[in-house]
């Protein structure tokens, strides 16, 4: 594979963003990534001030993202951006990805992928002509312990899946924050920036992701009500669904953000004809397996029974066990399967199949599917809408 | 109040029977009552031989309830039974608390109250008749920390209630138990036994009553899915509701039998404009309340400071904090309610409003109530079906 | 063997009393045996009162112990106690119960047994010359999960035992609580009434005997430092020793009365060779299983899987899994095993093994010995002092 | 404060070493500072590939530290290392911190901070007389709920402190994992390269960081037991010490790596006149906070009620609550204080007293200290041994 360091470019991330920073944090973990240039933000003054808070060369900090494309493409191959992460809100993710793809750019883009499904499909197409690496930032299937689960049942250690229950309540807009100034809270309640759902659209897609993702199930139905509870805010902050999957097993998933107390508390129970996983996110680094009649087990991040069961979850571990690893290092996991991606292919190489192990273009069409699902189960009278395919 | 022990009767509670042995000592915890009669079963032997193990007066011990009924009439009053307890299988609670009530016995009746909401609505008219007391047993609302969950939302400190999310996941009938001779898992897949209904009838009742008690919130409309995953089980054994509340709330209410793993695990999620609340009946000694901006409370059973919020809380506790107290301890204060109204009345007083703090026959029209708008909405295409009123 | 219920006689229990009322309702629970006489109070109003609101015929309601034995010796088999329970303050255990076993009564007593270890080398040939049988509630030990832990040490599968940390720290004493009234502190801090020691005698013979219990093992050497946090109170608040047992191994024990927030917290960490286990009191429902390299096992009470490793275990259980046991019941388990042992001996039966499995005169001297190995320590400059023998 | 990235060196961190990778990792995460010189291994093929492996400009990996030292020097400002980073083995921490200061260069160094005492306090001379910024990398006191522990002691939340427990049970080398080739297990287990304690040093001192940085007390006496339960094992795997501190308070303090099962876990319990406070290592993002007559309080990392309270807490946090955080970052945060003082420092600017909060030269002589006192107690019949000063 290469042997330089990978040069990243960052979309996003001026004063009051948080997942650019993560972004940057995440990607540069592992020591084979460095950030060289960035448009952080649409005022070219702050993101100008932003690049210098990040100590880049000012010659490589632009006012906008078409600006950044225009320098970049002149600049020789390993001096010039391999890839961008795209960090923006949602409604620009589509022309930014597009536009750098076709340029000839690798894109990292943070979820949901498009402001909807028209553009969600153009953007497989574009991915599909360009060649180019695009990889989904879905974090949570990042985590070890949700690789072992994937693991597990792919091994068919849980027989038949019958029901998978997964929530994701949080309560940060318990309240009209968006009145209040929150950028984060601007833009996430705002349907110009954000599309046609709120909560659904923002964490819905996590906790669809992560199920279909540990699964290896698809969702065919949906049944969903979902809820605005703070007066004159115009997206959902609350929605809750029945689920059938394909292979005829049932399921529940909810989303809040008006759930005061609860954090980011996504988790996922599967019930299998022989076994049964459970996990929490804000608890990561455990993965409960129980059995019929026996006790119920703990396995721990880092141990080797864990890694003997998933080659993936090792790769995907970085500290012993009781070190405990967390929400960083899962997002670092996506990007390094993406960067070790990236440079198999600079090389020619083909990547290794774990390598690949990172949510991709398929991911953000099948996100963008359930968000349309949702609503249109949502405004339905009728139980079940079929997913939109 | 009355100052002699409580005479009880049991039917119900033959040979692998598990209920009954749990109202009985739940009803002689406290020393105030005492069991002293008891129709075990409707085979003669078995029910004579239960009675021996009981060490009953076998004069006193019936090979039918009718017969019981028959001679403990004739008994004086202080030395007949004051009350009975039904234990049977769903299907002949009706007649059985019916002939009692009318002759003059007051009854505690296991839970779901009939097998239908016809039986129940005239069973509610018969209790009314016959003037004499009527217990439901929904053991979850005789923990200490549900009630001071009540009182808590009560005294308005969790503001309007938006979203409740409850769950009872069992994984005892995820494999065909009914045909190895379970006599628990026999008549509870049995619709001849236990109705329309068998996990929704079991424990979502459970899970409906256990909600309304809390939120003092009534549901609206249901949106159900019903699933039987066992080939050739008669009733359901999973089941996933949509919830609305008449405030305008929303939720989830789901049960399943077939969740390897699940023992008991009833739980509630109340969130409101202000506070919010969680509750976990394996761990039932634990409430804990969520605040916007402030650390999670973990309020513990037994402390000055819950007796404080709540006297009901108060009276139901038994021992200091840090002895935990469990189901059984619960099951009692439903009894210590119920025996503590019965005596009150005995003499002619007013029962105290915090010993009527226990289920009656409106909570179990309600939970018929309840049975029929699920299987009547799992039948249906449209999303929502009306409560039954 | 016998067919009858059990009359029981109750030493103490007027008003402030708790664990009176824990033995009444723990020894009763299982509908074997009935309350019915006590000398409730050194103040013969009191004890009338008491007798009176637990229902109790008058006659037998007794002003003194002495007047208690008086009266019941001349009852006829049958109708007088079987038993007495001993629940007064520690100095007066040894007189009550020497004078009910020499008058051919069997004795439970309340822990720790006596006010010293003199009196309790005493009371130990007074019970082998006595015949009777003597039971010590220690209750911790009545626990299904801890009857399987030993088992599994039984069975060999910890492997040889090389370490073992006991705490039980509670936080109730930790103001001058004794200054305001309260019964429960009064006798506790008071040396007059509670002997050399205060926590280590109240709950470090707790701990002492659980780590016994489970372990199989003796204690050989302590090394103690023990506290008294508030100003004037005459006996230690908490205390902290060094282990070391007769195989080798080393551990710590450490109690407190001082330590705000914490209820009754006693667990145990047992490691081996192969495994180590892991309890704890508030959560009783769960123990612990962890291997040198596989995942951490819970194993949940009420399972078949811990009935067939634990007998014991199976016995002492009531209700199926996820119907959370606690406090009370494992109260109530010493009490079966004691009087099903007894009722045995009244038949001239050999009680079954697992019917002796209760805390006898044996455990009742040990703990004497730790109280005043821990005290003897305590003074001591030097590190190890020897078990006393 | 300087404007560029702060060039870093790494000593030690060849083929199967484990904390120099977190050293590079947690130092980079911030993107302000970057590898950019090592000498790895004493081995030059194993340096240069390791050097290799990271993408290093040959030229700066190095064969030994001395001809580190020797070029690095000549390099000009801006280029030459800024600081380096020692990860060797303890024996080795001494004369490679002592040349790199002597030669005016800042120092991080892994704990412990020496192989003796003597060294320790000679260092520290070393470090006054050099100018330069010295870092020990006791990473526990970088997580936010450690230092909002702190901050809440120094206001006086919890009164005065009376007992302090402190725990730090490992598993891994409850087998003689060191004659299998493990690299980790051959050093730990090796006087020469390790001191003279094993478990006492690698993790007691970690133990006893935190609890004098938590409680802001110092340790006055200790009463140590040592054990070697590994055959033919040269150092300690297991101690238990009793513990006073010079305000009055007692404790204890047992660290273990033969505890099957335990990972890494560490934890603390700080008892005072009106509060206590509970952490744990495995767990991080919460600090538990126990009242005398209220609930107990969950403070989770991340909130504003944690930053409101413990501003140290807010700059040691990456991410909004419910994104858990854990050992890396807390690694980080040694980190980014520290090299935020040094860059401050390159300016001539007076740091922030926040960027101080590192451990120091201070905490590695304590450290040491501890060493030598818990060697010394272990040796000795005495109860009590004073705290070398």
């Amino acid at each position: 594979m290469l042997n330089r360091k990978i040069k990243m470019g960052l979309i996003g991330g001026g004063p009051g963003s948080f997942i650019a920073t993560v972004h940057h944090k995440a990607a540069i973990l592992d020591g084979k990534t460095e950030l060289v240039a960035g448009a952080f933000s649409r005022d070219p003054e702050k993101s100008k001030k932003t690049g210098q808070d990040l100590m880049l060369d000012p010659v490589r900090v632009y006012g906008s993202y078409q600006e950044m494309i225009e320098n970049e493409k002149k600049l020789p191959d390993g001096e010039r951006v391999d890839f961008v992460s795209v960090t923006t809100p949602n409604n620009s993710h589509f022309p930014i990805a597009r536009d750098f793809l076709r340029t000839g750019f690798h894109v990292m883009c943070e979820k949901p992928m498009t402001f909807n499904l028209k553009e969600a499909k153009e953007l497989k197409k574009i991915v599909q002509d360009s060649g180019k690496v695009f990889g989904l930032l879905h974090n949570y299937t990042g985590y070890p312990m949700v690789k072992l689960a994937r693991d597990m049942i792919r091994n068919g250690e849980l027989g038949d899946i019958r029901k998978i229950v997964v929530q994701y309540p949080q309560g940060w807009l318990a309240t009209a924050l968006e009145k209040t100034g929150s950028v984060q809270a601007g833009w996430r309640t705002d349907p110009a920036q954000s599309g046609a759902a709120g909560s659904i659209g923002d964490i819905g897609t996590h906790a669809e992701n992560l199920t279909e993702y540990i699964s290896g199930l698809k969702i065919s139905h949906i049944c969903a009500e979902i809820n605005t509870f703070i007066p004159n805010r115009q997206l959902d902050d609350d929605g809750n669904c029945l689920l059938k999957f394909e292979n005829g097993a049932g399921g529940l998933l909810h989303v809040s953000q008006i759930a005061i107390g609860e954090e980011n508390n996504l988790a996922i129970w599967i019930y299998g004809t022989e076994k049964s996983l459970e996990w929490h996110q804000e608890h990561p680094n455990y993965l409960y397996l129980m059995e019929k009649d026996g006790p119920t087990q703990v396995w721990k991040r880092g141990n080797d029974y864990v890694g003997a069961k998933s080659p993936a979850a090792a790769r995907a571990t970085r500290l012993p066990f009781g070190h405990p690893e967390a929400f960083l290092e899962a997002f670092a996991n996506i990007y390094n399967n993406f960067i070790d991606t990236l440079r198999a292919g600079v090389d020619g190489d083909e990547p290794d199949p774990l390598m690949l192990d990172f949510p991709n273009v398929d991911d953000g069409v099948r996100g963008m599917q359930f968000v349309e699902t949702v609503i249109k189960s949502a405004k339905s009278d009728q139980k079940w809408t079929k997913f939109v395919i």
